[in-house]
């Protein structure tokens, strides 16, 4: 198994830089002071395709040979990893076949045939997205870019707190969702070879604590088709991200679906951004852990923005956990 | 009557700048592409209380003397200079009274009230507020800062596109929403100092044309209490208003409440950014009008950001014109 290295991450950027937007870091006056906190927002939902997938996917795509790049690329993806790849793929003027579950947001398929890719549609479970892409590439001779557990995937989204780190300068914490791992992998790929007196915390829905439980037991612990507003963070540590995980992250931080979707609306409120559901559990994990942000600088990584604006969840009360 | 000249917008710069944001200009690959032209977008939606008026409002409470200044500041407003009064008053620690009708958005109500602004509700036309804030006036001593036919408040907003200008060079055109007039006489005020090239035009809800009409018939014309979703278009030019738009502006673009909301939902969607219905008036009118603006540089001024957030125009089509 190959452990990317802070040298592929450098690599990824040069390799990504034309595809993705360089996004800005916001700030907010409202949320540092209901925290205590320094808080830079990194704001991957304003990443092209919506969310800060699209570097790994680029990064993979990209990196492809002209021979192997002529079968295409396929994957398997709970909605960002898919449109991501679509766009990369697109980009690259190869095809992308994705295995999405159907239960994912309507708008986040139609926005993966937007950019040209193939939706087939699958059960919302693991096992079942997994055993659908292996017919895919079996029959197409597809590249299988994992949307985590994959070392191009890896290096590209370690770019992202390498934006962060030039930008900003040295913080104390950085706190990112966890779903996957692939970002917090990243995360600690970079802060580890930058600035490693940097602490990394991955904010999980409670919900879907898979990786919460992980730590505890020192081993990947799997959690097939939890029940999450956050959609994009209902999948599984893989080897890859479970050493990141296991040998950078300080602390797994839960947060319930109502902290999750309160957090939420507040962003959009004060911020005016729109973030999706996934993007605010590390502000909410923030929130509700003042004691250990106070008085620190803390980047603070919002994934995507990727949201079906008819399904919001705070209209929709069945998603409130009570 | 004063007529504020460009060295006062210069000067109401300097007043202002400590207690306002210096918003950023984003641009969209999107919009480009769907109208052909180069839009920069002055996102007043991220401007301190949510929106330019803030501007105006910060120029005229802090310009007050120390004198002047301990009996307060008073208005009317369908909103936003409501929430900027109280803000600005707030930072001065004086005490903002706003009138405001008894339909505006409670979100907006509410956020008056956080700010430390005290709110009256009248009924939901321009001659019922215009004569209960008489009363608050009469009674307090309070200075009245009209919304927008105010030396002060029309200098304050001429700073927007100052920015704009001093960040993205010439423009061909600028679209902004007209209500009042407040932002357009302010453009025009700007824009006829430093780049009296470029063609300034208004954009107003058809079901609330009125200044449409005022620039067919040569005078102002008043429109008392329309419909549209566009909630800070719907009041009436006055004589410094008239002024600016009567010897400046381009032209008038009319759009339907459709067009509204079906361009608010993009801007979301795509930009991934709040802007209330009366910011998506003047991309409205740019769709619409594209024979106007191919190939052009044109600034569009996001004039605001404050939506209720559970009351959304998409959902409710009673607020459609079939």
């Amino acid at each position: 198994m190959y452990i990317p290295t802070f040298d592929d991450v450098r690599a990824a950027h040069e390799r990504v830089k034309p595809w993705i937007h360089r996004t800005p870091v916001l700030t907010s006056a409202f949320f540092d002071a209901l925290t205590g906190a320094e808080l830079l927002f990194k704001c991957e939902n304003f990443q092209k395709a919506g969310a800060f997938k699209v570097r790994g996917a680029s990064n993979a795509v990209f990196g492809l040979s002209r021979d192997k790049a002529k079968y295409g690329v396929a994957s398997h993806s709970s909605g960002n990893h898919a449109l991501s790849l679509s766009y990369a793929a697109g980009r690259r003027g190869i095809k992308a076949t994705v295995v999405m579950p159907r239960t994912a947001p309507d708008a986040k398929k139609d926005a993966v045939r937007g950019y040209g890719g193939i939706v087939l549609e699958c059960e919302p479970s693991t096992a079942a997205r997994e055993a659908m892409l292996e017919e895919v590439v079996d029959e197409t001779g597809a590249d299988f870019v994992h949307p985590y557990n994959d070392d191009r995937v890896i290096a590209g989204q370690g770019t992202c707190s390498l934006e962060l780190h030039e930008d900003v300068g040295p913080l104390d914490a950085v706190v990112a969702p966890i779903g996957g791992g692939g970002m917090i992998s990243g995360t600690c790929l970079t802060m580890s070879a930058l600035s490693p007196q940097t602490k990394i915390y991955a904010a999980e829905p409670k919900n879907a604590d898979d990786v919460y439980r992980s730590v505890r037991e020192g081993r990947i612990v799997e959690d097939d088709a939890p029940q999450t507003v956050a959609d994009g963070l209902k999948v599984s540590l893989r080897p890859r991200t479970w050493h990141f995980v296991s040998n950078y992250v300080a602390d797994v931080l839960l947060v319930t679906e109502e902290e999750i979707i309160e957090t939420m609306y507040l962003v959009w409120q004060r911020m005016k951004i729109v973030i999706e559901p996934s993007s605010a559990v590390a502000l909410a994990a923030i929130l509700k852990n003042r004691n250990l942000f106070i008085g620190k600088r803390v980047g603070v990584i919002f994934t995507g923005g990727n949201v079906d604006l008819t399904k919001l969840p705070w209209m929709q009360t069945n998603n409130l956990e009570k």
